[in-house]
C-alpha cells in the first residue's frame, strides 16, 4: 500500500483513543509503520513534517515514550519543542486548557500529550486546534503503546485475525491493557485476561474478552501473553502473593503453544512478574516492542498531520 | 521598510531594556517582526542565524517565554541549546558570571537570559562578548513582553501617538509593567497605572504618568486597559479584596472607550484579575499577544545579531 | 594528518578512559581537535555525523559538559536527543542495563554517559551495541576532560614530552586527576601530584608519577600547575586548613617556571584551590580548557563512530 492509499483509508486529525478504529484503519497504520521503518533507516522522509511544530507535553516523566516521539518527529523533519514539564513547576499557577491554548498560538501545531488525568488528550482536541496525539492519559488509553505491540505481534505471528491473545497482571488500572483490548479485537484477535480478581473485575462482560482466574487457565492455547508492570508501591506482601501465582516462567510458558511469545511493556521488575531467564530468552518480543515504537510513531504523526 | 534599513536605525547589540530606546527604533522592530510573521509562516528566512548559537539560559522556569524564544532561534536556522538551568542544581556551585564565561567560551554566541535578580542581564553584557537579550530580570524589565504587548495594541488600533493606555495590578513590582510604561511612552501614548495605593506608590513623578485611584478614574477614557497577574501567595484576604475593587469585568469595561480592547500577560488567574467572560470574549487580545511572542523575538535576535 | 590517517591509527569504538591509549592514538586525537577547531568555525563538518543519533545521558547533572556534547554532535550534523535524566525520576523503577538496551533499541547509535557508578561506561560498552563515550563515571575517568587539558597544555608549552605537570588537590577522588595523570604519562610527561596526605596516598607506586607533600616541592621546576576543585561539604574547617597550605597565588605560583601556565577543570572556587587574581590573570588557561572542549568532543564524536 502506498501512502496516500493509507491517508486516504485513515483520516483522523488525532490519535486519542483505539477504541474505534476499524481493522482496516489499523492494518492501515502498521502498514505504514513498516514503511516507516525503512524509511528511517534510509533517511529517506526528512522533510515530510518540515512545516510542522510538534510539541511534546508529557507531564508525567517517560524518557521511552518521550524520546522515541521526539526521534520519530526529527526523522520527518519535524520543528519539536519539548515542553519540558515533568519535574518543572510549570503548569502551577495555569490551567491545562490555558497551556494548551498559550502552544497552539505560540505555533505548536502537533501536540504529543502524556497526562495523569483520564480524558486530557480529548480536552485538548476538543478546547484547540491543534492535532492531538494520545502518549498515556491516566488509566484510560496508551494507543500507539497498542499500535506498537500489535505490530510486533503482527511481525511474530503473522495476521492476528483468530488468535488469542492473553494480557496478565493488574488489567483495571492499565491504559496499555484497555488499548491493547481494543487494538487486539479490532485485529480479529480474542483477548484473555488474567490476574487477582480485583484486577480483572468486570471484563466478562466486554465483548470477546474472556476471563481467566488462574494463570493455567489463562495460558493454555492462547498464542501470546503479554504481561504488565506491577506497581511495586502497592505494597510487598501484595506483590509476594502476586508473584507466587501470576509469575510467568518458561515452565508456565510451556503450557502456550509452541513458540508462542511473551510481550511487556516495560520497564520491566524482573523476577515480579516475569523471571529475567524468560524476558531476555528466545520467546522475549520486549526488545522488539521498543524497536517498534518510533516506526509506529513516525506513522501516527504522518498520519494525523495528513503528511503520509 | 527592508531587513537592512531596519538594521540600520537599531544597531544595538543588546536588548537589555526598552528604556533607552527610541521611537523610530521601536517602529522600526515592529515592522520587522510584522514581516517575521510572514516570514515564519513560509519559512524563507530559516538561515538566516545559521552561523548563531543561541542559549537559552532561564534561571527562572517559564515554559511559555522560553518554548517561544526557541521557536523564534530554530525558525531563523540558529542552533539552539537549552541549559535547562530551572529546577536543576546548575549554579549551585558556580557563579553568574562564571557560568556566563563558561558559556561564552564553549561557543554560545547571542544568549536569552531570564534571571531573579535585577540587573542580571546587565551583568552579563558587561562581563561577556556574548550579545544578551533580557528575558525578564527580576522586578527590573521584560523588553520582549513589552514589545509584544506594543505590536498587539499597534494592530488593533493603529499607530499609539496619543492614545491612553491604563495598566492595572501590582506595577510596583511587575517587570511587564515598567517595560510597558517605557515602550509606551516612546510611542508617544500616555499611560495609566491603577491599583492598591502600595501597588502604584511613587508612579505620579514619572512623566507622562497618571496615577487612578479607582478602577472607574482608572478606565474612563482609556483606549485600552492592560491587567497583570496577581500573585496568589500574597494571601486570601488580600486577594479578596483586591478582587472586589480592581477585578475587570465586561460591566467596568463598558465605561472605557467602546471597542476598547483587554490585554494580560498571562498566564491569567480568571475570576482574580478579570472575569473568564473578558479574557475569552471578544474584546481580549490575549490569544494576540502570544501570538505575537515568536515574530517579535524573531525580529530581536534578528536585530541583536545584526542579521537583520 | 588526515581525517582518514587519524581513523585508521585510532580504530575504538569506544572512549572509556585514556588508560591504554597510546601517544600516537592521543597525539591524533588532538590533531583531529585542532581540525575540528578550524572545521567548527567553517561549518564544513555538518554532515559528517547526519546518519548518528546521539543520545546524553547525563545521571549527574553538568551543564558545562552536556552542552559542549551536545553543540559538538550538532556541529557534525548528528541528530541529538538529550534524556534527561539528571533531577528527573528517570530510573528509578528501571536498571542502568534495562534503561541502556532499551535506548539502543529506540535508534540511538552513540551514547554520552555521565554516571556516579565507576564502570558504568563499561558496563554499557559490555551490554549494548551502541558506541559509548565516556563524560565522567565516579572516581574513575573522565577521558573528554583530560584531552582537553592536555590540547590545551600542547598549545601553549609544544610538545608535552620531558614536561612536568603538576597536579594539585584531592588526586585519590577526582576523575579528572586519574585521566589527567594517563593522559600525560603517556603524551611522555612526569606527572606530580600534591595535596593532603589523605588525597595523595598510594600515587607514589605509579609509574612516572611523583608526590609532593608541600606546595613549594610540588611547584619547583614545574612547567604548569593543574588544581582541582575543593568539595566545599567537606567542612569549612578542613576547606580553611586546605587553602592555607595549598591555594595557589601569584607569589607560590613564582615558584614554578617562567610564563608557566595555571589550568583547573572548572568551576573553581575562587578563594579556595587559587586565587581570583590567578585565575583570571595572565598565567590562567581556564578560558582556553572551555574553548577545547566543544573541538575535542567533536574529535572524539567523530573518532568513535569512524567518520572521522
Amino acid at each position: 500500500m502506498t501512502l496516500e492509499a493509507a491517508a486516504r483509508t485513515w483520516s483522523h486529525r488525532h490519535l486519542l483513543d483505539v477504541e474505534g478504529l476499524g481493522r482496516d484503519e489499523l492494518e492501515h497504520v502498521l502498514d505504514l509503520a513498516v514503511e516507516m521503518r525503512e524509511a528511517r533507516r534510509t533517511r529517506s522522509h526528512r522533510s515530510v513534517l518540515e512545516a510542522e511544530t510538534v510539541g511534546l507535553a508529557f507531564y508525567e516523566a517517560s524518557t521511552r515514550t518521550r524520546v522515541s516521539f521526539e526521534l520519530a518527529a526529527v526523522a520527518l523533519g519535524a520543528t519539536v519543542v519539548d515542553l519540558a514539564i515533568a519535574g518543572s513547576s510549570v503548569g502551577k499557577g495555569e490551567s491545562l486548557v490555558d497551556t494548551l491554548r498559550t502552544l497552539e498560538r505560540t505555533g505548536v501545531t502537533t501536540l504529543v500529550l502524556r497526562h495523569g488525568s483520564s480524558g486530557a488528550p480529548h480536552l485538548a482536541a476538543r478546547t484547540t486546534g491543534m492535532r492531538i496525539v494520545n502518549a498515556g492519559d491516566g488509566t484510560h488509553a496508551h494507543p500507539t503503546q497498542a499500535l506498537l505491540d500489535a505490530l510486533t505481534l503482527r511481525d511474530a505471528l503473522g495476521p492476528l485475525d483468530g488468535r488469542r491473545v492473553t494480557i496478565v497482571g493488574d488489567i483495571l488500572h492499565s491504559r496499555v491493557a484497555r488499548s491493547n483490548i481494543h487494538a487486539l479485537r479490532a485485529l480479529g484477535a480474542t483477548v484473555r485476561v488474567a490476574g487477582p480478581s480485583a484486577w480483572v473485575a468486570g471484563f466478562e462482560a466486554w465483548p470477546g474478552v474472556e476471563v481467566a482466574t488462574t494463570l493455567e487457565a489463562a495460558l493454555e492455547g492462547s498464542d501470546a501473553v503479554m504481561t504488565l508492570r506491577v506497581q511495586l508501591e502497592r505494597g510487598a506482601g501484595g506483590v509476594a502473593a502476586y508473584t507466587e501465582q501470576w509469575r510467568l516462567d518458561d515452565e508456565r510458558m510451556a503450557m502456550v503453544l509452541p513458540g508462542a511469545p511473551v510481550l511487556h511493556p516495560g520497564p520491566t521488575n524482573e523476577g515480579i512478574e516475569l523471571t529475567a531467564a524468560l524476558a531476555n530468552g528466545p520467546r522475549s518480543l520486549i526488545g522488539r516492542q521498543v524497536e517498534n515504537g518510533v516506526p509506529v510513531r513516525m506513522a501516527v504523526l504522518a498520519q494525523v498531520t495528513g503528511a503520509a
